[in-house]
């Protein structure tokens, strides 16, 4: 039996081999793909594309008796990939005859980004930081686009700085994770035109493909057309949304979110768990919990200060969510398990048909990241 | 350009029909390893043979220019396919001259898993439930092995109803998500050989290969040699536990955890949270929150309820922790920014170097998401 098992093992490698020589084909070709579409200005995430392919590929999965669920988490790993290499040819430029980008605070995580991804698509991009500060006149004068990227406790600060120092043609955005504020701040300053952007994801993106970027007007709006064909050149998927509905979904989504991994994990930190143990005992859900716990606490504290502290309608969700969970635990003091799962039922009702996509779509997670144990 | 792009599109077509015809010869050569494996009584899952099979396959995507990290995903999600498949063939059988089981709670969902993993390793399964109550004296007396596999709040009642029914050469466990009172329950109804489980996964499991069973001891315990071994067999993972160290960690894991997710998904109702919006707003690491939150709702509300009710240590859990929030809140009352990065970096500091590791594993996790939308 082991030799039959060591030979099918061998013919098992060569299957696997021959994979691998495909990746590198696909490679090659993908690598051309790349070519073409940045000299065509083609932008690199193709949708349609994608969606007629996995179609295909799955049909054909079904014929040959191979899971077509199968296949098309393969070849999506490979796109992913794809866009990756894709980047690296550079991107068309939107406005090819545009002056001088300046970024300000383009020393930082966001801004290098930024920086990067302007010089790929063949604009001239300056930053604008600490160590610049005595250029600050020259560049701002020559600008045709400038973006705030500094933490939002210094945006207003920084915005009103540059009052005056702009030409009224020059368009002005910031980055930060609320609008309504930097707005303002950017419509008080600055005569020209005005967009507030949120990109929708950390500095340490590997591609802007699928990566959502909020976009909230200001003023001549028309005047950004370039810009968000330029996102759109990159990848990246465009939101439009107006600053007031913005700020209320950030409440919710990053400071409610944020305090409470902070204070779960600072509770984990003063009951002083054996996370090593906790670790091992964990079921794939409480590991990629915990993982989402861990991640918060790896990262900049002053961003999370920033976001938690500057938003006053986020503090005010949770003082709301801890008044909350004071009601909730009386079921526990009560012992009031009944209470309990008409809760549990009306919000299951109010979740709807969401409810089973998000069990859906989180199983489908779990059974991946299952596969890296 | 278009020309030259549907060229190449055609070319990456003919390259992904050649991997779908390798996954169908590599499905074959599996089904034969799975019957060669059943035959001779091994294991599923080969942590040592993955090992080696990925190593030199990293390496051989390195000498082509391809990215290891993209074949080692790719194989590992094949390799999850494998496992099921292999599943299939059925599973050798540890102990081939055991009499019949008697699976307490058979037509549960957990009950009806393990009744299907026994009978496809060749047991004879009985199962006890509400519909057969009058033959439970006959099995009882007949059983080799008796599986309690009922809810948490009914376990010490159910077993204490066993008592005296059971030869003494009868091996009992159960499979309650804690283990002290289902142990001493257990101790007390049977003279004979004890254990207890905690199978660390729910009942929609397509495989056991790499899942954890938490096994605590009772009494006799080397005459459950073989049915750990048949756990092997199945592909779980093994973890030896005291019952006051397993139940300290699932109060940690699954009560405070669980009523976290029950609170904050019954105040996003409260407050009539537009739930679309907040998925379209979200980046993926919210949407994987939400994802956790709305799958706690699509489940059965009485399991819920049971893990939570009936852990005296969770429920303290649940209150110490709303008392640590209203502690965490004062920061923001104050506004404390310093105080929040003190506690931030103490914690920090408490993860230590997992710290690094949770960040970089979510992280993968994130970019896999973000393949799929």
């Amino acid at each position: 039996m082991t030799q039959d098992l060591g030979q099918l093992r061998q013919k098992i490698d060569l299957v696997d081999t021959e994979l691998v020589k495909l990746l590198a084909r696909r490679k090659q070709l993908v690598a051309c793909v790349g070519e073409i579409k940045q000299a065509a200005g083609v932008p690199i995430y193709a949708p349609d594309r994608e969606k007629a392919l996995l179609k295909a590929r799955r049909q054909e999965a079904e014929a040959a008796g191979v899971s077509p669920d199968l296949i098309e988490d393969l070849l999506r790993r490979m796109m992913r990939e794809s866009y990756q290499a894709e980047s690296d040819h550079g991107y068309q430029c939107a406005a090819p005859s545009l002056g001088p980008i300046v970024i300000v605070g383009g020393k930082g995580q966001m801004g290098l980004l930024f920086t990067k991804l302007f010089q790929l698509s063949g604009y001239h991009v300056a930053s604008l930081d600490l160590d610049n500060q005595d250029q600050a006149d020259q560049l701002l004068a020559d600008a045709k686009l400038v973006v705030i990227s500094v933490p939002i406790n210094q945006t207003s600060v920084i915005v009103k700085e540059l009052a005056g120092k702009m030409n009224p043609d020059c368009l002005l955005v910031d980055l930060t994770s609320r609008k309504r504020e930097p707005l303002a701040a950017m419509l008080a300053a600055h005569t020209g035109p005005v967009m507030g952007l949120h990109p929708m994801f950390g500095p340490d993106v590997s591609s802007l493909a699928k990566q959502v970027i909020v976009h909230t007007p200001g003023r001549a709006v028309q005047k950004f057309d370039w810009l968000l064909q330029q996102f759109g050149l990159w990848g990246a998927r465009l939101l439009p949304s107006e600053p007031a509905e913005h700020d209320h979904m950030m409440a919710i989504i990053q400071a409610l979110r944020h305090f409470t991994t902070f204070a779960y994990g600072t509770y984990l930190h003063s009951e002083n768990i054996n996370l090593k143990q906790a670790a091992e005992f964990s079921s794939p859900i409480y590991r990629l919990e915990l993982a989402m716990v861990g991640r918060l606490f790896a990262q900049d504290s002053q961003l999370y200060a920033d976001i938690i502290f500057s938003s006053t309608e986020g503090k005010q969700l949770i003082r709301n969510y801890i008044e909350h969970l004071q009601q909730a635990v009386k079921l526990l003091d009560e012992n009031d398990v009944q209470g309990f799962i008409q809760q549990f039922a009306d919000t299951s009702e109010w979740f709807g048909p969401l409810r089973e996509r998000l069990l859906q779509e989180s199983s489908t997670m779990l059974e991946r990241q299952q596969e890296h144990l």
